[in-house]
């Protein structure tokens, strides 16, 4: 087995959620190590996040610049491999540039950043380069999701008809209070962008829908809602959608549905079986047929290879969130490995969302918006 | 306790599904006794169907027509007291329209008419003879719906936000055969109406989010899909939807929907709860809040006196479909009680749909039709 | 169809519960008519609650044995054809033996009787009179149930191995009072019997696992217990038990089980497969296998023969406990139809619980308090 | 915060299951690093998976005696902290024995030993060495399992009554094969002990009901099985047991219940509410009441300290086995860190089961053998 990888982080110090987050998924298979980090836009901040992570105090960076400066002069056995970038939105674009700029590999938090056209200039940026850019899409890390692909891809549920994608919480269904950091960025537009509850968790949903079902949404009928007084970006918002080759679904995501936790989960439909799993079960997923029981797939049954590699357990012992995070790390790492070896990265052996679910996502959220906005029924999906 | 109610009915013969489903629900109590009936459009299979039922031969009749002239020749004390109407959609009306010109009260399967033009007729029918209408929109009759409705009526939950509503099967996933009796006429404009999946069932789901919010659907934004080939109504349709009181929603039925069965759902949000009940596990309402676990209420618990009333059996002995059927004709049997009683109808005593209910039903599915073929994004329910 | 069976009633009046169910069950069909009955044994209770249930007045009887001895004078085509016993334990056998010296087919709510000899007895009458008597074992109704005695019957299980079968409930869980007419009489020796707990509901559980596993127990070790002070009779048990053919398992009952509402569940386990069934989700039924997808059988599914003519609805329009209920009068009631019309009974042809099951019951009970007991590991059932 | 630890691992090489589990938990919180291992009893093999772990080979051993030998020798900062046994049960005690003398911390998979005597000598020497022995009782890491435990201290189900609990499995219920590593070493009493299933996952059960009640199981009533022909150790078994205080239970373990995964599940019952858990959907906890709704507690939600400083993302983010066997190793590590600044353990304020436990679980394995080879009913658990 190669060496660990070495990870810098930019973002996910004191008070943030997500950044953690990345840690133990990075950590969970021993094979990627935190090396150097700057953790906080706040200089002070960075450096005392720095230190409760155990950084080496060398290595820890008062701002993303002065870490890509001077990760960049280490000799290269030393210096970090990839930057993981755990800011709120509005600093995605900023810190990938400067990362690709100077020669790191990304992997970063979605959205990829604030806009399409932001999404756009990192794409061209990522394909000057060469480098690497992944995107944590996490929900599609889950062996079931895997899974759920497999059975799409070999035809057994006949051609698509419907597919029904939701996302929905309560944790915004008052209005935030200053103290809660994470609620006050996500409904900034300058920090989270065109859209709150679509762009945070809704942009997971139709990813969710198009990776299992392997076609892309085309059209769009939305509506968005802000249902909080004063709140600046959508809490709350439905779309009819039409994909590719004639499926044609439902993307609803809340963030006031009192009660819901993190609830993302999809049905599909094809011509002779359906698909339905929900994420707070994750371990479960079940496969319908025109006449015969339902059946109850689970994790680390005899499935197909992609729910087989991505699961670190016997069946009955539950996989969760973070080793779904994980799975995407082991990919993105796996990607990185190649490219230490051969120099050049490998676009369709690794299993991870780019730059090109990036740029859909953002067009996605911009169609969203705009058919909001509109008495007119459908709207494109600009690509 | 009064006698048993003496009742008519008009289809339900065989090879008739729904028929049997009333006569279960009308016998269930004890109190009501199927006296006689014109059980098919076809008079030898009307006859027929009698016999097996062991209808006493001069009460057996081979059509409506002739029931109600009979009837209405026998004595107060045995002629018929309402009839039951469980035809194919197109008979509805008619049926109906000659049972209330002949004196008889009427209970009569969903949708009331085939299109809203006859439901306006048949409102103004009722109101000129004062006798009732009752309309069998069962799903409202389970413990857990009024339960549902007597949370929300409390104002526990706050401001209503928001509702999802669906009614998803799959039964109609293939082209239906000729020998599927009940799949070919609600496939057939002529005898199902201008909607087929959302006459069939996404009536329900609407009535469902009606009946337990208490609000009215005054805006539709709709896409009906015919996803079978050949088919000659709708088998699919989602809409966005816009209730009174700044309720928004959305309202699903699926009718291709592989592997479902039965699956009428609804979720509901407040400001400060959420409500979940699900069809086939009719005897649990999931009860969300803001900052306290879920809880369960389960049908037979100390809840509120709507739902104990519609109650028969103690916390975990299972009522299903067959129970909250009865108790739609539970209620409306009282109705006919005080009308025989006092001479007149009491409107508001009594909780079963009327056809009001019926009226506003068609013009939902009017509109749903109507918005589906229109690029205009939203379109007023007419009323 | 035959004409409709009448039914005359034992028990059952104001403040009693399960007299309620038996007529709901008896009713549901729309083929058997409560005639007549002796609703208490406090005859103006009797006669009050006779009225309630609109029972014609001549033949609203102050006692049982009244009732015996006035029906018996009736013309055949009047007087009722069999009688159903609704009271208290104690009860049942004096008033199941008066019905069958009168000639009367007997349908018993369960246990059989007080104990074993009582049971013996009237097993022996049931022989020499040739009526007929049936015991309500209500959750061998179920479709589901059926279906499951069916999988194991085809032998897809392979040998069994294993059942653990329970029944939890949670109302006895604090001290019985005096206003709660079915805690007293079911925790007092003299109405209920030997046993409490096990007695009760124990014996359900026992039936369930016979009925599906086809086996009978032969041995037991048990332990009884009384948890709240000053009762006198058990309110929890639990037993390891040996069936026939090298069948093992569990029988668990309790009713101080705090928040559980009337939890009869069963898991079956064979060398190739495995079942589990819950009663309070009667429609579903689990099928596990060695190396495939755990399956999903619904009531109203493609399934045996067995689960179909015990199922009213299509799939997906729950049945329920009362459903439950009148599928042992359904086949009670064929039974009574083929005694009127053959003049004698036929015990194989139609699935309902006999005195057998009522014998062998009371012998269960008696081994399980005899077993509780003693110091000794295991006791044979006494057969 | 502290430097990462330095882990040894013996055991857990190529073929092997635990091994691998116990990586991934201690790397998930990125405080622990693997080191060194001697990872196979074959020293080709040892090396061959050290090397696949990526391993230093200075430090990657052919033998646990050498390992201990070398680590001893190198200064304080480099050296393992402890070391992670992982090999099958035989060798548990030799190894911890050796490591032990060498002077290093254990932690140790479960049980702790072959036999009873065994472990109390392990005992003698964590006594007399005063260093950590921490024993992966793994489900006890849960946080809602952390939860019940709370709730139950807290006095609000009032005092216990019983106790359900059980862990089944299908996997054995065939015949093992040869190249099923797992299945021959599990069912040999030579690698094994005393007995197989009870030992391998009924302790793990019994672990769990003491953890939650906080009573110790004193009598046991049990019938061990072997139910495929030529197994040398049970694979199926069933206690009764009275635990301290009157508490009463059922302890179940099956590995032939054909179609369970893991299914590690308790129920326990107090005067005043109830608990109901399961290990295959960790994330909810059933909180039962005596006239209340249920509850449902969720990882995450607002519950007690003990729960949330053992979960690491927020409500809805499914938490797994990794992340509760991650726990055990987190609060090890604490105890670690905290001896090594002073020099001494300090065994109460650190939430991991340890060689106590260890003790307690081979009486209790050694007691359900002797009741269930004896007639007599009840069997003390020797202390």
């Amino acid at each position: 087995m190669a060496k660990k990888l070495r990870m810098g982080m930019v973002g996910g110090g004191q008070g943030a959620f997500i950044g953690a987050i990345h840690r133990y998924a990075a950590a969970l298979d021993g094979q990627i190590e935190l090396m150097c980090g700057a953790f906080s836009s706040n200089p002070q901040r960075a450096i005392d996040s720095g230190k409760e992570l155990g950084i080496e105090s060398n290595r820890n960076y008062q701002s993303f610049e002065k870490m890509f400066e001077e990760e960049s002069k280490l000799p290269a056995d030393q210096r970090m491999d990839f930057v993981a970038i755990v800011t709120p939105n509005h600093m995605h674009y900023p810190v990938a540039a400067a990362a690709l700029s100077a020669g790191f590999h990304v992997i970063c938090d979605k959205p990829a950043t604030l806009d399409l056209a932001q999404a756009k200039l990192l794409k061209q940026q990522v394909q000057e380069t060469g480098l690497l850019f992944g995107l944590t899409h996490t929900y599609t890390g889950y062996p079931m999701v895997k899974e759920a692909r497999a059975i799409v891809k070999s035809g057994q549920l006949g051609a698509l008809r419907k597919v029904v994608v939701e996302y929905t919480q309560g944790w915004l269904a008052q209005a935030e209070t200053e103290d809660n950091k994470q609620a006050v960025w996500r409904t900034n537009p300058e920090t989270s962008g065109l859209s709150g509850c679509m762009g945070d968790i809704g942009s997971h949903a139709a990813n969710l829908a198009e990776y299992i079902s392997g076609e892309r949404i085309e059209e769009i009928s939305a509506e968005l809602t802000t249902f909080v007084p004063n709140r600046m970006l959508d809490d709350d918002g439905v779309a009819l959608i039409h994909l590719s080759n004639g499926l044609k679904g439902i993307l609803h995501a809340s963030q006031v549905a009192v009660g819901e936790e993190n609830n993302l989960s999809i049905r599909l439909y094809g011509e002779k079986g359906g698909l339905e799993w929900h994420q707070q079960e994750p371990n479960t997923l079940e496969v319908k047929w025109l006449d015969e029981p339902t059946q109850i797939f689970r994790t680390g049954g005899n499935h197909s290879p992609a729910a087989a590699i991505n699961t670190r357990t016997p069946m009955g012992h539950p996989e969760g969130y973070l080793e779904a995070f994980a799975n995407i790390y082991r990919h993105f790492g796996d990607a990185v490995h190649h490219y230490k070896k051969h120099g050049q990265s490998d676009k369709s052996s690794f299993d991870y969302p780019t730059i090109d679910d990036g740029v859909h996502g953002m067009a996605i959220i911009e169609t969203l918006v705009q058919s909001s906005n509109s008495d007119q029924k459908w709207h494109k999906v600009s690509t």
